[in-house]
């Protein structure tokens, strides 16, 4: 299934997603008779979505997709956790080794956005980056769990664009404020859910900026898999429903790429990962 | 005014301290006949403290305060936002300069703890250390706001520790992990709110580990003040009501200072703040 946010009017809701056509909310309580809560985090986590799955029939896709504008499937995540130098060619770009535990840094939920939002960037930024990557979303509490059981926790799967202020990165040597920016997490199109992607260390990558291809790579090179991100993390910190986990980046981005610029005013960026959609996003700087 | 959330026969509830009594939510309703929300969060921020603050009088404090455990008082702010080499001297046992722009990671909600809790280490952590620190409890929701300004922007204030495994701190060289552990964000004892502290940047800060005094500096201290720390930080990020902001630690942590042991299994820490009270934590390693 696809899950998606969905505003339409200044209305929010949120929906199923099959080819163009939409099961939103109100449609899918009025077939089904299950009366879904209005928080998609309640839908998704409280045991609503197992009760509606097979329920639904394709008499409730009465919406069209292009009515609605799609926004960050999840606005309230407790964590965003975001993992450095997981691609071994990315991590070379910047001169050093993929680390065998996850290197990690936090994203804040005010970062987030959904496609076709901009990523508004203060005109003090100089050097703004991209970053495309595999996004998981817990669907469990956990705590210490094993590799092999980690599977187990996942909800499901999104894009996720890790936009990186390289200059405030490089003076902070801490990567965080420079990732923080409101706007600075664009994430969707919606959640795909686990059980559609059986294999998600074998899906293309690709970002294009102005439909020029810079990042094309497979989720097979990750150094560290995600069962083994979910287990590691989870023997330092309880991970929660809802937590966003973005599993690295690989080779492509603009820093230490000299034959590659950096984002300016109007550029407009594509992330794409195989079976999981494409977000849309155009740079806006403000001063 | 002392706010504190608090725990007693395994229920949660909130109220005020005053002395050694305290006023709950429910005897403050009884007494101000104002039906007070369940959540402190909807309390604290929503209004209803407001409505409150003068209304009570001395016989709603009823309890005693020993009757109660006092927990983290916020469990699920939007941000925990910690500045890093905040206090020149600090700086200098890193050999590095106090940085001009706030230097921040993230901790995770899932780190929180209260006084009295222990904190709780894995077995694999092999230099476990503490930093009292100053939080700042933001009280609305705010964007580019200016220094001037930044002071009304301010809830309240509470002592941090924020606990930090040096050992993988210093292998990631990025700090979060490392400070991400549950149970590695012991804070409170309550939330002293802003109309106490007329003056935040004069408030003495002391550590002591079983008894020795370990850290003992001033707020004066700090190298960014906490009114250009959040207008900095509203620049990059809108701050949300109940985000937490932690202002840095002053000189006297272990690591770096060979004649300071790291913790270990047992140790008692205390942490007093001028003002805004004590939190008291145990050690206890895990396997």
């Amino acid at each position: 299934m696809k899950i998606a946010r969905l505003l339409k009017d200044g209305k929010e809701t949120y929906g199923i997603i099959k080819n163009d056509k939409v099961a939103t909310r109100q449609s899918i309580t009025y077939e089904t008779g299950v009366p879904l809560p209005l928080s998609i985090r309640d839908f998704l986590f409280d045991g609503w979505y197992n009760e509606i799955e097979n329920k639904i029939s394709d008499s409730s896709f009465q919406d069209k997709l292009e009515n609605f504008q799609l926004i960050e499937p999840l606005s309230n995540p407790s964590k965003i956790i975001c993992l450095t130098f997981n691609y071994p060619n990315h991590a070379k770009e910047n001169n050093v080794m993929s680390p065998k535990d996850p290197v990690i840094f936090f994203k804040p939920r005010t970062s987030l956005c959904g496609t076709g939002s901009n990523i508004i960037c203060p005109s003090f930024v100089k050097q703004l980056d991209y970053e495309i990557e595999l996004s998981v979303i817990i669907g469990k509490k956990i705590k210490n769990v094993d590799e092999n059981k980690a599977k187990d926790c996942i909800f499901g799967y999104m894009v996720f664009n890790d936009v990186s202020a390289r200059d405030i990165q490089m003076q902070d040597k801490q990567f965080t404020r420079g990732k923080s920016f409101d706007t600075f997490a664009p994430c969707g199109p919606y959640i795909t859910t686990a059980s559609e992607i059986p294999n998600p260390q074998d899906l293309r990558l690709v970002t294009r900026v102005n439909d020029q291809i810079r990042q094309d790579s497979s989720t097979k090179n990750m150094f560290i898999s995600i069962s083994s991100i979910i287990s590691k993390l989870s023997k330092v910190m309880t991970l929660e429903k809802g937590d966003i986990i973005t599993t690295g980046t690989p080779e492509g981005v603009a820093l230490n790429n000299t034959d590659i610029p950096f984002l300016k005013d109007g550029d407009k960026i594509e992330m794409e990962i195989e079976k999981l959609g494409k977000i849309t996003n155009t740079v806006k700087f403000v001063d």
